[in-house]
């Protein structure tokens, strides 16, 4: 299936709202009151989620706990998960006490530095390893996920090690755009970009944009 | 202009290669290579900024400093934007400490929570407010933008003051997806959704995706 990057971006927002529907109790939803409550349009999520299959009736909504099922299914929201951290200045111990990840099957499992002060010390219950060695620990199916938050000038050369070692999916925290082959995912988390999407609008002045 | 919002999000990306181009000394450069740069096809290049006017000539590619400058016009990226940060827990106080915020003109000017330990003490140079105070400290025009940092719960009810105080411009780091009304610009930052979007990739097994 060819499935839009920006639909597979989406179905975990619905499977949160769907989440939280659950938490509350409800049995049926319509795309109306999910695309309120993720300030996404219903046509847009009739679109995606038809992608997949049929669900909903016309005019009678969602079964809440079989939609979510089904997008846990398919997002592999159900399975464990684990996260090899490169990284561990400030923003680095951050993300390891992040208490998010784990509930969500998300855990790391190891962590590297190439800071001769910071490898061996013990933070959150693991001990920070040698980058140098980080090919030798992981190429073993140590990690499936690689979390990058070195400076910019390192991302590059960390990544092609993750992916080397068979990592295929990067959380990028450094403020660069590190290359990758075909089939391996990258996500960028950068406030930074995210505020200047914003400013766009801000500086264009008053009004809907 | 009526310029869909994905255009807009790689607006500060095109900006990002460009500055690190002009650093390098690189007075020209093609759409082919900033494309290979972050990942981007070299025609939705094209496409987004035809939306702008028209830069670089068929064939002899982009003048790198008359690109960067345009961009910069256009995203808003000359100028000095001032920040409310609510919740000063540990992510709050990550981001508080994060650096590269006020290099591209982001600068925190004030710190609110409702935690009374927290309330009056000082970090990174600002004393913590209570968060019953936001509307009284904020509606004079003290904050360009608001950034969120508290339980996904609080999150609606922060959310709702700011945008009172006339802020039009959130970055929710809280698990929640706030309703704003129009014209208000809200970008998430969520780890956990990011990965989420990658491990249908990885769930669906080898080969690209």
């Amino acid at each position: 299936m060819d499935i839009p990057e920006g639909v597979i971006d989406r179905l975990p927002k619905y499977a949160r709202a769907l989440g939280q529907l659950e938490a509350e109790g409800r049995d049926v939803v319509s795309s109306q009151e999910l695309g309120v409550r993720l300030n996404i349009t219903h046509a847009q999520i009739r679109k995606d989620l038809s992608y997949f299959g049929r669900f909903g009736k016309q005019g009678r909504g969602y079964n809440v706990q079989m939609l979510l099922d089904e997008l846990r299914r398919i997002v592999g929201l159900n399975r464990q998960w684990k996260m090899a951290l490169v990284g561990v200045g400030r923003l680095g111990r951050a993300i390891l006490g992040y208490e998010g990840f784990s509930p969500q099957g998300f855990r790391i499992v190891a962590a590297f530095d190439s800071d001769p002060s910071l490898i061996g010390t013990r933070i959150n219950g693991l001990t920070v390893k040698p980058v140098a060695d980080l090919e030798k620990e992981l190429c073993d199916g140590g990690a499936d996920i690689g979390i990058v938050a070195t400076p910019a000038e390192t991302a590059q050369s960390v990544i092609d090690s993750l992916v080397r070692c068979g990592v295929r999916a990067i959380l990028n925290y450094a403020p660069a755009f590190p290359n990758v082959p075909d089939g391996v995912h990258v996500r960028h988390i950068d406030p930074v970009l995210a505020l200047q999407a914003m400013t766009y609008h801000l500086k264009a002045g008053a009004g809907p944009g």
